[in-house]
């Protein structure tokens, strides 16, 4: 326990030093959602420790669609109503939730955890790609959707996984351009999602 | 582990949950903060969440001043290089702190935890009041400094104070009012300007 210039326990400045470190909350949040998680009962404020604990201790990737998962297949793998028939390709798991709340697809997914992005040093060789061409080629799909972001290293990256999987007979199609350019894919509400879906082009 | 609306674990969902009952911290935010969670070391979401359960822990009140505290007195009453003849008096420990920071005064503190409210039911009785007007019967002070909010019932706050110590010989003075530094004249509003012009000083 040390003193600081602040007048603050030790263990109150290293929460709101924690706190800092998260995206998108500044110094004076910090100390705002410090005094919260003060002032609100015990179990609330553990239930927050506890659920970031477990998130980490339990959470990994699925061995299949590198969807995240608690165990070696996710929860959309292991669903026997979902249509296996096609499979929509996406950058972060974050994108495959904006599209499972929209509530519009019931097939697969493929995660590729990133893009192809040249001027960041990321390579094909660094996503999923090869996992996924091993499930077109191996796998019964008469589809794969393209919801990749619709940015310059979005779009690079389904220009290259079309021509990689030309050799499949798989029908390739990707989001109709409801989404706006530039924008980003997790900040997308439903109606440009259910637009994007039902829209999709042949590529 | 059950499966959900919107294809993710049960861990990451309650994750979100969670994070989107912090004050300020919407749906789309918790589910930003939860992959950046996800995302991060695992140390560094482990530390967060042992943030969050040491502070809760570790910290409650001093029972002399109720700042926070890790111990029976808080780091400012223990600090032997403070000025024993000064009392700052604030509603919370973040005020407390957001004084602490601009490292201007080194006297104590009282920390009221609340500020009197009629319409909230919040009467003195459940403040820690008392503990002052003790601290002030039985201390050597020469100033107590009413620090509460500059809000109606902050202000109503500090004249039922003035008024409890008024026996005690004791300086009662409050925080000066006036224009912010840095602010724009005539971007200022009328109660601002006549606190300027009533307490305006010898230059």
């Amino acid at each position: 326990m040390a003193t600081g210039m602040d007048g603050n326990s030790s263990a109150v400045r290293e929460l709101i030093e924690q706190l800092a470190r998260l995206p998108g909350i500044g110094r004076k949040s910090a100390e705002r959602l410090a005094f919260h998680l003060l002032r609100v009962s015990e179990s609330e404020a553990l239930a927050l420790a506890e659920a970031i604990r477990r998130v980490r201790e339990s959470v990994g990737y699925c061995q299949q669609c590198f969807n995240l998962a608690e165990q070696e297949r996710c929860e959309i793998c292991l669903d026997p109503t979902r249509d296996r028939s096609r499979i929509c390709v996406v950058e972060q798991p974050r994108d495959l939730m904006a599209i499972e709340q929209a509530g519009v697809y019931r097939g697969l997914y493929h995660v590729l955890l990133g893009r192809i992005a040249p001027l960041e040093g990321i390579g094909p060789e660094q996503l999923t790609i090869e996992a996924l061409v091993d499930r077109v080629r191996n796998g019964a799909f008469q589809e794969v959707i393209m919801a990749t972001n619709p940015t310059v290293e979005g779009d690079g990256t389904a220009l290259y996984l079309s021509n990689r999987l030309a050799e499949c007979s798989v029908e390739i199609t990707r989001l109709a351009r409801g989404i706006t350019a530039g924008s980003i894919l997790e900040h997308t509400n439903r109606e440009i999602l259910v637009d994007a879906l039902s829209g999709r082009q042949r590529m």
